[in-house]
């Protein structure tokens, strides 16, 4: 587990480990109890399952894929738990056929803890922007 | 702003807004300044928008929606926040030409800061179910 110095630093760190494609980067941000929900309700409840399900993704549809950090907002719930949402956008990522899909862009919250020396994020949920409709069924 | 006994109480407090149709008591649940993100990706960031947005779709696509709790998974980040992830169904929902819709699945995350006499929602994010793939490219 590793922690950030920041609460809003853990959104370019995300980003970082994302690029690098270096899974235990970005799993550690996670405490290990940690949970994801990612942007089609995937659930993972330890860091150990975001690890080995983004090696999955990241060795297919993300393997040459690109997150950039568009805008972060942060929010303190109470001194000790900070709450980060960052508007992404995800580019180069591949469909099942290996075709380039155009970029595409989402909110991802963290909800990081306050540690002695950092912060780490308990939990993620992750959706993505659909433009042009109010909800789903439009 | 009204206060829910426990946290997971939250979610069924959620429900029984959405089923009574009542924006009001569904943005009482929400602090003030509470920021809540829909499965498409809109962000309001407080409880007037958060009852203004909604009072629109229960308007139209979801006037006869029914929501119900199939699951809640209840953490503490710290003993003043707590994080309530609940698995709901809708149903009843319309098209915009009015044709029923077949029921769908999702993740709500709650974030959620105690009171003297109860808990209100900081933060909200919704998510859909997608079955049988990995993320979105596929």
């Amino acid at each position: 587990m590793s922690v950030t110095p920041l609460p809003e630093t853990v959104a370019h760190a995300f980003a970082d480990a994302w690029n690098a494609h270096d899974m235990n980067q970005l799993a550690d941000l996670f405490a290990p109890d940690g949970h994801f929900v990612n942007v089609i309700g995937l659930w993972w409840r330890s860091s150990r399952e975001i690890r080995e399900a983004h090696a999955v993704t990241h060795a297919s549809l993300f393997r040459d894929s690109r997150l950039d950090v568009l805008q972060t907002d942060t929010r303190q719930a109470t001194a000790d738990v900070a709450l980060v949402r960052m508007l992404w956008q995800l580019s180069g990522h591949v469909s099942p056929m290996g075709e380039t899909l155009p970029p595409r862009t989402g909110l991802l919250l963290f909800v990081l803890r306050r540690h002695d020396d950092g912060w780490t994020i308990v939990d993620a949920q992750n959706t993505d922007i659909v433009e042009g409709v109010l909800s789903r069924p439009q």
